[in-house]
């Protein structure tokens, strides 16, 4: 895992560092993507490319464009006007560090960037594939998922929700990114089969639900010290999360079974897939 | 231009019309992008298309991916923490009318949406001239395009700065999307010839500098009503502008020169080009 936050850190460090127009713009960039990040997302698509084995350099690009989006995700999450988070990574967030209107602008930049990056033609693998690729991150990153899932965050904040309303917020807000990191993995691999292809998506799904409970129990645990940003956020904006929903107790253990879930999806690639069971119990197990 | 701009407008409706987890968002996100707008860009696709001599539907997803991407940029720019402005094409801008964490989230969504759509398949398009679009598009809207335009609109306001450095920021911040709508429409001909692509890319930049500069003179001459939007706020907001550097008279001489650049670039296009020709006399010529 350790290896994949490096080969991405690297990564991110040669395509952020371009000759573009406002040096402003340009710092603000790479300060929203390097240092502290924990680098899940790209992790899941290396992961998911050893899985099916094949070369991990297929699976750059994918790797660096998953983070992209979520680094821009994060920078307009901790606006003012949104979760109005002033820590980041135990850092100031971007528009403490700068200021509001260069927080829009790095985020609407880095989504750009992902989706440049993604189409970059790689010669291992074919045109439709890419093609295929942008069409599933752009997906995953819009109104039907991560940002319909942000929006219905807001939609639901200080009402009283059941369980399903919750999960269905939480599949498109963490789940839709985390599902598709996993999918564009197996993607470099072109004759990954389609029983490869489910088996995987159902890893990626359980994965990331687990994620998402485990964020709701850190928010309430946690040390703000630990978290890298403000403890009990969830609950001073009035956000329904599993906790609030579920109690501690039964949060840890759906989050468990999902884990087990997610490790038997896993049980045809044998040992290839020793990176995404590793970050299967990283993700359940992290203190932040 | 009228049908044009009644195909996109027809093309959106159906492509907004989606079944998205917010009711909100879908709500804000058709506000965003229906009612009033002029749609020059993808006038420019189609016109581009039409002038190579290739059929209208094979660049119906570059005009809407198009008319998306400017969707986004101007519901971010009129945040208060931008431009703040609070009418838009005669109505309230998207923030007034919803609220500002909505405009955030809506112009993250339409910016994926527009790649999601640039990636789907077309039939008479090869996947490399498809992947090749979406890099385009995505180079001429993030960081070394729009965004980092805007940005260093940023950095200038309130400095004396010299006419090239204007011009290189009118390039990136409206130049960069406006001459990708020309190239856009120019790739949809799989045999369009370099000499084609390279009399549009001619023809392209010339029209984008000679549009900002008219947007320079309207905001000094042009009347709230007709404007949709306040007049005076580049004074306002103290931005330099073609029309502060060089006054109104050298600024119209210098946009006719630039229109009659544009014009010329056309001429191997012959009867093919008369939208592209249209399209230049508007841009120089709108009242609004």
């Amino acid at each position: 895992m350790l290896q994949c936050q490096q080969r991405v850190n690297k990564l991110l460090d040669t395509h952020l560092d371009q000759d573009i127009p406002s040096q402003t713009l340009r710092d603000a960039m790479i300060y929203a993507c390097v240092g502290g990040a924990k680098r899940i997302r790209p992790a899941l698509v290396y992961g998911s490319a050893q899985a099916v084995d094949t070369e991990l350099d297929r699976a750059d690009h994918a790797a660096c464009a998953v983070e992209l989006i979520h680094s821009y995700s994060l920078v307009h999450d901790d606006l003012p006007v949104m979760d109005d988070d002033d820590l980041r990574r135990g850092k100031p967030s971007l528009h403490k560090a700068f200021d509001e209107a260069t927080a829009i602008l790095v985020g609407d930049a880095l989504q750009s960037l992902a989706f440049q990056l993604l189409a970059k033609p790689i010669p291992a693998l074919s045109e439709e594939i890419q093609l295929r690729m942008v069409q599933l991150l752009a997906e995953a990153a819009g109104p039907k998922g991560m940002v319909g899932g942000q929006a219905l965050d807001f939609e639901l904040t200080g009402q009283s929700i059941d369980l399903d309303t919750l999960e269905t917020m939480h599949k498109s807000k963490t789940g839709a990114i985390i599902r598709a990191s996993v999918q564009l993995g197996a993607l470099c691999k072109p004759s990954v089969s389609a029983e490869q292809l489910s088996a995987l998506d159902k890893y990626g799904e359980c994965i990331g639900l687990a994620f998402q409970i485990q964020d709701d129990i850190l928010d309430v645990t946690a040390e703000t010290k630990i978290l890298g940003k403000p403890k009990g956020s969830d609950e001073r904006l009035e956000k329904p999360t599993y906790v609030s929903l579920l109690g501690l107790d039964a949060s840890h253990i759906r989050a468990n079974e999902l884990k087990e879930q997610a490790l038997d999806s896993l049980t045809l690639f044998l040992d290839n897939a020793n990176l995404l069971r590793e970050l299967a119990a990283h993700i359940i197990d992290r203190p932040h």
